[in-house]
């Protein structure tokens, strides 16, 4: 039998609704700004029936989230796929601003990303299928609850899919200490897809190779480099200053 | 019987030839600049044997690591207190850069932010003996060795320690979400502690009050918060960034 659930938040409903597990959406219908019309277009495209309603039904519907003035029904499963990723990609109304994670294995870490990839306002997070860590309890909670909010794509091959988001235009900037170019002096207000590597080893090869930039943090004492996470959320908010501080 | 360990590291070297647990350096004889002048100084006015040495004895000495020119062979504990603090901040070359971790309990946490620390060229971490984790294997382990080379100091009484950090002119700088002010436009150029609250709870009332300014990250998303580490570093390397990078 389907499993249902809710979801809420503009971003994650909207890729609820391109990958086709939304069955039914409730709108705050106060909120009449772009983002809300990208989805209520996008739903009524999908034939799914939207009840727009008074902002208190949906904090009955879930008292403890921060709904953002959407809910939808949903079923099935909670991953993404590659093909749901081009579709998801062509509906994004800003500049796409993704974090791709190329192999972290520990769940915690992969929480964190998650979580700080929320914070940062990303708009989905990549991630092969294979030897890496998936969504699972451990992550649930790490993540404070960003895994039901910040779509999460598992895609079958990393570098296929880097090369889709170069055909759509979006800029690959990997990081890593094999580069002499700081981050702070690459633009980051393009197209953006973010590459972190796993712990220890760092992004691989082809990884590498796939990227239009590699860029490095200064590392001042005497570690080689950070926590996955950390290193995850030290790029992924130099990226939001360049976008909203300068 | 005392413990014998090595140490390495220009600020690890100093804090421990301040707090009187060297007993003997081995330096780069090649290391001529400011910094190492200063540790000469230091260690002569210890009253300590300095060894200058080819930078192969080093290696010799502790082949794994990243030693930056200097060795030292230390008797007793890691944890530094209170007392040692003042003694360290006054030998201090360099414009203060330090972090406070206001009750940060996991382990994992400490270490990560100890790695942070490091990396973003941190002098000292200043942390509660009480209710907050201390120097353990965990922490050793997930600091990826920062822990063995950033000067780590448990204090009795932290609001007394912000105090006498604001005598020497340091600027205190919390982190909390109880303000509208954006760090992104805070000076942190100054001599500066940051101070990042506990996980869950945010840095305390007495904490908070005893900071010159409060300062937030923009949180975009769902989650409320960043993972204590992941802060850590987001803020220390928008220090770094303002320091070196603009």
């Amino acid at each position: 039998m389907a499993h249902e659930r809710l979801t809420y938040g503009v971003h994650a409903v909207l890729a609820a609704v391109a990958q086709g597990s939304a069955r039914a959406l409730w709108l705050d219908a106060k909120r009449q700004d772009t983002r809300f019309s990208a989805l209520r277009e996008a739903a009524t495209a999908a034939g799914l029936p939207c009840n727009e309603v008074d902002r208190k039904v949906l904090e009955e519907m879930l008292p403890e989230v921060r709904h953002q003035g959407v809910v939808a029904r949903c079923v099935g499963a909670k991953a993404l796929t590659e093909d749901e990723l081009a579709l998801f990609l062509e509906t994004l109304q800003a500049v796409p601003f993704l974090l791709v994670l190329d192999g972290i294995q520990d769940p915690h870490n992969l929480g964190a990303c998650l979580r700080a990839a929320d914070a940062a306002g990303v708009q989905a997070v990549i991630a092969p299928k294979d030897r890496a860590a998936g969504i699972s309890p451990a992550v649930h909670k790490t993540s404070s609850g960003a895994s039901e909010t910040v779509p999460f794509f598992q895609v079958t091959n990393l570098a296929r899919t880097l090369d889709l988001l170069k055909k759509l235009g979006i800029w690959i900037v990997g990081t890593t200490d094999q580069t002499n170019q700081f981050i702070y002096h690459i633009d980051l207000t393009v197209p953006l897809a973010l590459v972190i590597g796993a712990e220890g080893t760092g992004i691989r090869r082809l990884t590498a190779e796939k990227c239009d930039l590699l860029a490095k943090l200064p590392m001042l004492g005497s570690v080689e480099s950070l926590n996955a996470s950390v290193a995850a959320g030290v790029c992924l908010f130099e990226a939001l200053r360049q976008r909203q501080f300068r």
